[in-house]
């Protein structure tokens, strides 16, 4: 996707430039990998024009590899971002409907190709939301993926403003990720695609900060849902203000829940992104800590930490930043 | 429509930011009008989100009234812009399909109510060329215009890129200029539409000027297919670089043929909208001097060779600059 | 005015570039009640020149009505901003001596034509600390305004820099505010304006947080002096460093004190027009709800809240965004 | 003064920012003669703020001398400039009246102590223009220098838009002039000082290019009217458009007329402070050259020339660029 | 090597940013490769540090591969840029010493490895002139290159600011050069490296136009001096001011002199890199028309011509953009 | 220095240009000495070429004496500064190698003459740091100060990426510091230059504040290897987060130890330049309150908390701003 942003805190009707960042969820989840010296393909379906040829170059930059990528279709899917501040919320206007993506259509990928020599493969749930044909083509993919023995990672991530085509969300999202080894979603995803609930929680009220006891209820019934599942994570994000979260996660695997430490987010540079950096680091850290899924954790907690130091949707950090933070050092002292 | 372009002469694959300008071809000519301090209205339809507001505010600014301007709808038409120099073209990337104004329908404006106490109407060859629907639209308009005696411009406007939702091109733009007692359109425009040859002319030879005496033909033959018709205009570039036009017009009026000086506009600022800036100041002249279609062509030809000095799409130029101009004066020695 | 502030905390002498904003106590809160889709004049007086055309266009764009505003005199009002962080405060340089409004003169404006269909008349204590003329033609309008019914509010606004003609500021604006129905202004207005004292209040003290309590007395010593008042009503700043104020209000209507809850402003991006958006919001609460002053105070200090959000002088928020933290949330979330 | 400029081309209605630099005619020629190595000190009067301050940071770091500025008075001179191009002309809004220079008083400044050492004193005709006090400062100034043997020079400069408090303009610029060794000023400064005129010149004929031989009369008239002088000198300036002058220059000594050849100045980068920095070339190069006055001059006019290239109002150059220019090198290849 | 350009035409004293681009003769010619498709990859050795890192993933960014980057050594070379305008070229300040490139040792690089499938080997006159190590890397890559017969090119690339390790430059490019099949160089390379001189030719002299037919006698005696060779190159650039250049060439083969049309470059963007260009053009042209000559000369001076028109060192131009201009369309209409 | 820092928090591989700033540990203190109206001179060997003139003339502009600057060498010591936030530290990438101060040599500055009329000589551990001969001359200054009786200081400033040219790092500085009657450095400087270590202190601990007690065996070990030292200083920096620092400090003389309130610096702007200002600050004190080292103190450490407001590496405040927050007004409240 194209973002574009007024520079600083200008509303909309201030600015006379947008800044430009070529991102959006899955592709921000490569980026992620690439910059952790992951070998990471990115499949997706970009239009035969200069913004297409863009956004292309933007991960090509990033290490992200893009043989796979197709062309086709109208326009590049756009979102308009006014980034807020303390008490004003940060705001999305999106325009990203008939992008070249959401004409995707089975077929137009050859997934058995695709996925040669491949060990992992991550979808996200805005894919399905976006169109009829782009939730046949995450089956299709799931389906192959499924067969050839890959691990299936997903990332719930609801989105009110979407899914207005008409699919029937519960059953999608359902089939999709019965095929999932490891489900990333916060309550409000499992509320909204498949009704779980968590108990005692009330994510809206001002300055909430998420209990990470309350979340194992919908891990267990998440558990029960999907039984291919491995593992259940989500991040636990407490909105002090737009400038001010509180941010931990924890992952159940079935017999017990690990927890984070929480960090203080003050100073917020750029929160958009930030659940894609946890699931970067999540992946990174599953394949690098294969038994050790506190580390894993922690490792996908700090590297989100820190995106949201980053301007811009993908989280340009290097494994020993994320590293030093993990190993307790926040105190933000110039490295020179 | 939201146009983004990159910084200077940078390419799309070189900017981290776009300027961002409102404009498009109606709304350019209402805007020049604005500012020579003719009473206008821009009828449109608008999303109703942040970025739709920001186009009624630009042309709010600027004094154009937007009590007629209706909501709804999915997006804004958007536009990219890249700038060239010399031998190298600007380039357009249009992401227009699927805006609001390309889902208008028939009966959503109440163009009596719009027309009342006006005088002109304006339309132009691209609004019909978006969607079916628009061009109803139009058709309803200028019948409604036509019934209570109001006059009746158009600026031809071909593009080639648009006219692809499969209506009949020649049908639908004869109905709609058949109404019309002004008209603009070059020779391009004359064949493309309705197939009328100029004679002599190859327009694509590089710095080719075009030829007053070549567009007699195709003014004569518009005369005889659009009767109501009472003159017919089209201004005359000469391309010799992307920095380096030659700009002139020409009038007809079924007797006579009016002809403007010939400016050189070295040094080029910002080309695009020349077209709509040249029918800005005809319909400007042809208000202010009404007897005489000299006056009117050279003020015409004079407020749109200033409009490549101005960047944006619209020509924010006043009168007594103008006047200056085709009082001779183009010196541009400093104004204090 | 136009203010002329370096980009982000640079300071002066470290400035390449000016940002520009077109504002000014007056202007900001017809621009808040423009927002808020109250129907709104400003009317002053601008110079006939291109920078007084663009504080009338930046006005028009905002939807405020311009067309009692009318041109002579030599310059706009010039302030320079610095913008201060965490222990150093921002810095104004005032460039506004001869200013096209400080050289008014009474009989310039038909206060009778202005105020034909007006309901509510509000001028600030800014106007008359510019010059004599200025403070005769707000005593013009404020007779003209109170003969006609209409209600009126005043901003207090003491500047220490002001007042400098050598009028009487005591008389004048004892005179002034006694045509006043809604009276705003800190403890540090009813001091040096009408030698009014709070007790128990140190508003120097670094840190210091101005008690609600304190402020009764003010109210009530106000109340007795203008006895044509209906509402005294102030707002609470504590300032812990230029980035992290608090901010709460409180109204007194003759008989209660009306107190909101204090929020908490952190990472503040723009301070500089608070108190008008107080009041901006603070006119609009008390045509919404004109039953209950609670909530009018509730919306005033909520709106209020969100212009140290926003950059530049006028707070650009909308009805639903004030109401939303009105609500109680303030968590910041994004709006997507 | 201060100089606010849109950046590029954007007219003052388009821009959010201003480009700030900090120049005016006496300093411009202060910071040539200081880059050609000459010791140089500016006096003037700037207010006593962060502005005021910033204007004398910027001389001293162009290394001139900057102990005899005074401070006081209220404000800096600002100008508004918006460049223009093509046909276009760049546009001047003035905004220095009561600026602190403009408030001198005589006896302010110790003239005999600022002349102690001195060997040249160079005043312009915008001094004594815009203000009873500032012309008699600068006839203080000129009176003192002469009794002290000092070469006075003066850049006659006619500014139409100043001369606006009521002296009689012809008898303060004949007295002042009446004391000068140099006199720089163009036809038009001598027909509105002075009214002499030269023959056979119409210099607001769009394209006209200023003749030399027509110049010859002016300076012969010029020398009889003030015998003090040993040169008359001026710039011919032929503005084809506001991106193409041509520029050349005469010098008359009471005997030889001296010309120099005439350059084609396409692609204007900036000429506000043209003439400035031909008077700059021309003291250093009368300085240099004392015995080879055609050297001065071409060195004045290859200064000036390059001057057309720079941003903003003084001459940024050293000797050995203009030396390169001067010896024919017009090619502007890269020196690496 | 990073370039640091101040915006626009400010001058280095002037600008509190520098504009930032990747770029370096050998580089600029891989990426115009790679943008007309053809597989190509850039060997270099960049400092391991974040600088390093940005260089390389520009390269990636274009599709140039870097997988035989090597890292290690100081710091990146560094050149500053003053864009010129007119009468005044661009200035470069070059601070390219102690590179890690220049720091290269023999045998860090797997020459036979890295030539594995290629066809093809540029190389130019700059390596071998920053220290004796590069040039001894230079020889031995021409060497194995040489031994695995892939064709060899070179720009010959003269700096006088080179060459300053004390190495015996005329016997070095004799060597290196020997190798060579393809020789692109001006009439300067010739005579500083070989003291070959062409006959009739003055280029130093303004707006002198360099003429084909003079620079055969140069050919020919570089054809003698190295009979690998099978043709010689040269552009004809002729310096009429800093914003206005022709540009043409020439190729030998020997047998015949091809001589293309000449280009006029005027409003010019950016001239650093023409040279890269044209070289990055005519590989392009001999590979896609092996049988062509005229064909792959006309290429190569189409696309340098081009590249005048971009921001940068690298020829961001498509295959497409060329092949218009070659074909005679240099109208700069827009195109869309 | 020339220091290249993104704009705002972006990382290196973001950003398409640098903010530029010329500062550097000595001339840091130069400049807030300036600012202050002390008299001061910077000594330094800059490089003959553009690069090496900006510096010189940002000092000017400062109002610092540059007239003892020599000049030669290679180029200006550049670093590449990535500002950082929250948890992510900012990060400095040195190119300073081959500076033109580093290749520097004894006997190129006559010290002697340069001292002349001096009454204090500071130097900082930086300098011995870069080069042998560097050192040498650092020496030789020191010697000619102390002989000449001139009051010396010194900021031991250890960094560990210098000293790689191979010298014997603590019998240099403590011959050096042998010098010194004022040293100012932090724990780490102590144990790094000369073994010397606290008690009960771990500065790596995230968000550990440094205590002062801790730090007074620090200062008695000093005092003891320096007998010629009359106070040892040094910062007490908590490192809370990159954008939340605690700030104080301790001054020791021998008998007492001095300790100011402890500051919270949240929202820091710029922390690059810390220690420099308070040096500065420190100087200023000292000179100002001869007799009162707690205020010399407390000034030091007001003067350097404000540092961390300002972009670039030198503080520009005023002395009334630093006695206003010694005063206790850390309100930040605007300045009008």
């Amino acid at each position: 996707m194209l973002r574009l942003a007024p520079p600083g805190f200008l509303r909309f009707s201030q600015t006379t430039s947008f800044d430009v960042v070529y991102g959006g969820g899955e592709s921000n989840v490569a980026v992620s990998l690439a910059n952790y010296g992951v070998p990471v393909d990115f499949v997706t379906r970009l239009p035969k024009n200069d913004i297409g040829e863009c956004a292309l170059m933007e991960m090509r930059k990033r290490g992200v590899n893009t043989q796979n990528i197709i062309f086709g279709g109208e326009r590049l899917g756009i979102y308009f971002l006014e980034t807020g501040a303390v008490s004003r919320g940060s705001k999305v206007v999106y325009d990203r409907a008939h992008s070249a993506i959401s004409e995707i259509e089975p077929g137009m990928i050859d997934w058995k190709k695709v996925f040669e020599g491949a060990g992992w493969f991550h979808w996200t749930g805005i894919t399905p939301a976006i169109s009829q044909s782009a939730a046949d083509v995450c089956l299709e993919a799931v389906k192959v993926a499924s067969d050839m023995g890959i691990t299936i990672s997903t990332d719930l991530n609801y989105r009110a403003k979407l899914w207005n085509y008409g699919g029937d969300r519960e059953a999608i999202m359902t089939e999709l990720t019965s095929y999932c080894d490891i489900i990333l979603g916060n309550e409000e995803d499992a509320e909204k695609h498949f009704g779980i609930h968590p108990e005692g929680l009330d994510v809206h009220k001002q300055g909430s900060e998420v209990k990470a006891e309350a979340f194992l209820s919908v891990c267990k019934q998440m558990m029960k849902k999907f039984p291919k599942a491995k593992k259940v994570i989500t991040t636990l994000r407490g909105s002090i203000s737009a400038s001010h979260n509180t941010w931990a996660g924890v992952l159940y695997d079935g017999e017990k829940m690990y927890e984070t430490r929480q960090y203080q987010i003050t100073d917020i540079v750029d929160r958009v992104g930030g659940g894609d950096s946890f699931m970067g680091g999540l992946i990174y850290g599953l394949l690098k800590y294969p038994e050790d899924d506190q580390n894993a954790l922690d490792f996908a907690v700090a590297a989100s930490c820190l995106k949201h130091t980053i301007k811009g949707d993908a989280n340009l950090v290097t494994v020993s930043e994320v590293e030093k933070l993990m190993g307790g050092d926040a105190s933000g002292r110039v490295a020179r």
